[in-house]
């Protein structure tokens, strides 16, 4: 009974924060003139830099149809005009032709006025692309949009699974083909967003790559069962160095929702079970910090110490897939455990990283928990939102939360 | 009188510092298998990754050169077998032909045996090459290697000055063209190595250069001469955004001596009170933490919160240029102020960074001063030899220290 009471606060905070999120967002990053949004808001709401990042538009797009088209109170016109506002400003610039991606590259980066910056060399900000357009075109009925977005889609198993070259990084003697484990998570999670709710055509023609995606994605399991590691060779091999040892616990811990979704979906008990006990515990385990809380950014295997000089910071993100990898499997299981690895998660994240004052989330904390980068939006952080969408989304699939108990 | 105490204790704690350092590099970096030098090695002097970064290996060619041709302690066969086996690495290796940049692009990183893992497309592994290659040279006679450091010195003044296509990077129409003061910044460092000591004909050639490269630099006063930003646009105008409200005091503090070096070399008074007042003078006030002590990494000129993540942590590097910077100024001026500069530095840095039970150095510190990555050796840190063999050779150029005072 504790636990339903505990639940519900949750439950009624997570609610209060989606809308002090969303608030801050619509308040503070539209851009009225070049359309887009602004991502690099400070702590007050000010714009620090008028960069456009291709990856947070394309979340910030997707977002808003996500909240239009499933919550009520979101469902409001100016959060729809701001989606298509956002989703015109990609469409118009965010694809680059005429480097050797041929005409569906993307770029990383863009000027207020739609300009590239930087184009990176890897298939992400193509994966939040496909993100906005997919979602967006199922608020609009779109159909030439919801194209483009299947049509980038293929452009994307292409490169990942035939010929990657068109990405434009030189093949070279010492690079080892590596099978990070971002590339089949950004999959898996496009195959959801494009199959969900539709026929069973497009759920059959995707079910392999699911398929194929979470094969890849078990090949980081490691070391007889007992760590998830970043990078794996193609063959499903450790690979050597600090690149081979690397582990980050809030990736893994996303893989582990991922692929909790994917097994409820196939109704595989199997992979449930695996993605608990390895996705959800194994980083929980070694990436808690016993001393100060939080989540560690990155850990080496091996206790030695990683290169990364922001491997003890704790950040908002890992935190947020932590908490709705738990009250997913939470939900799926109802082994009480995980639900207080859940409130375990929930105070430390809800004490450190909102800005009571200011509305949103700081981003970056020292391994003490102090605040390290008080902005808001940076060049890798957006809106907070997804994260508390997606948990909301997880109570209000339960008729309440005594379902959950 | 008690300065010079404080002074002869520096000389004499930064003399032995500099006979550990050498001696743990001569101890825990070397492969005798495949030639070249281990760069990744944890606080106990174990190799936790066999990577070998090529900065890091033509910096190490060259501090073992250096100290062989300059320092007597230092003339030791083992010393100069050293330096010639990390020349004979870099030589089979480090260029790797067949890519954009013809034959004389060097590659970021390689595997232990020589293989390329990444090529950066910038100059600076072209510039750590070009410094191994001139003093291995000067030790060895080698008159051919003498000659490939001069030719890769040409192909980098085009790449400079001419056309940077050659190095990879795709022009984007929003990347605005920018004057980084790190490449005019190795430009003169390479100068100065490359003309000390030789024949009017070689100064000569240089000369223009490196004139060139003092205008370049001194680009970087901005804001009515009260600060000192990484990035300008070619013109010497601001640029917007984060980009150009970036500063990286440490940096621009090296900036400072190496424009006290070639004030000195050209008698130029007002050149050397421009170093002192705008690159050591503004960066120090602006860059050192009131509350903690020693010097951030980066911060943004109009407060607001840098975007890196690592801005407030402590490295070594920046203080080392700081010795270096107010020990030179003080030696060329006297000024009082600049030696208690110095003192305050000093402290810091030798009470924070050497680890006296393993030898060497830590490299990174959080803001608070607590060792944060407590490896030896990793993909940007060396050696800490190359501060301390500048410092003992401001030392050694006086007769005394009392000469100092």
């Amino acid at each position: 009974m504790t636990s339903v009471i505990q639940l519900e606060e949750c439950r009624e905070r997570i609610r209060k924060e989606l809308d002090t999120v969303v608030d801050f967002w619509l308040r503070y990053s539209h851009d009225p003139d070049h359309g887009g949004f602004f991502n690099c808001i400070g702590r007050d709401g000010k714009v620090y830099d008028d960069l456009k990042y291709v990856w947070l538009q394309g979340r910030q797009v997707w977002m808003y149809c996500r909240l239009y088209r499933t919550v009520e109170r979101f469902h409001k016109p100016e959060i729809l005009e701001a989606a298509k506002a956002g989703g015109a400003f990609l469409r118009r610039f965010a694809r680059v032709s005429g480097g050797c991606g041929g005409d569906w590259k993307c770029a990383f980066c863009l000027t207020r006025d739609g300009k590239p910056v930087k184009i990176q060399r890897t298939i992400f900000s193509e994966c939040f692309y496909i993100l906005a357009m997919d979602e967006l075109s199922r608020v609009t009925g779109d159909t030439d949009m919801q194209l483009e977005a299947n049509q980038m889609m293929e452009q994307l198993i292409y490169w990942v699974q035939e010929d990657a070259s068109g990405l434009g990084r030189p093949q070279l003697a010492g690079d080892a083909p590596t099978n990070n484990m971002a590339v089949p998570m950004m999959l898996l999670c496009l195959v959801h967003q494009i199959t969900e709710g539709r026929g069973p055509d497009v759920v059959g023609k995707y079910r392999k790559l699911g398929c194929w995606c979470v094969q890849q994605i078990l090949q980081h399991i490691q070391r007889n069962g007992t760590a998830i590691l970043e990078n794996v060779s193609p063959e499903g091999g450790e690979l050597p160095g600090c690149k081979g040892r690397l582990q980050n616990p809030g990736h893994a811990l996303e893989a582990g929702w991922f692929l909790l979704q994917f097994s409820a979906e196939q109704s595989d008990q199997v992979l449930q079970r695996t993605a608990i006990n390895k996705y959800l515990e194994l980083p929980f385990q070694d990436g808690w910090d016993k001393e100060h809380g939080g989540l560690f950014y990155f850990l080496d295997v091996d206790k030695h110490c990683p290169t990364q000089l922001e491997w003890n910071m704790k950040l908002w993100w890992p935190h947020c897939e932590a908490l709705i990898a738990f009250l997913m499997a939470y939900k799926q299981t109802k082994n009480p455990e995980l639900l207080q690895r859940f409130f375990q998660v929930y105070e430390y994240t809800f004490s450190h990283f909102p800005d009571c004052q200011g509305g949103e989330w700081f981003g970056y904390l020292t391994q003490e928990g102090k605040v390290a980068l008080d902005f808001k939006g940076g060049p890798f952080k957006g809106e907070t939102s997804a994260a508390t969408q997606q948990m909301q989304h997880i109570f209000d699939s339960c008729k309440s939360v005594h379902e959950l108990e």
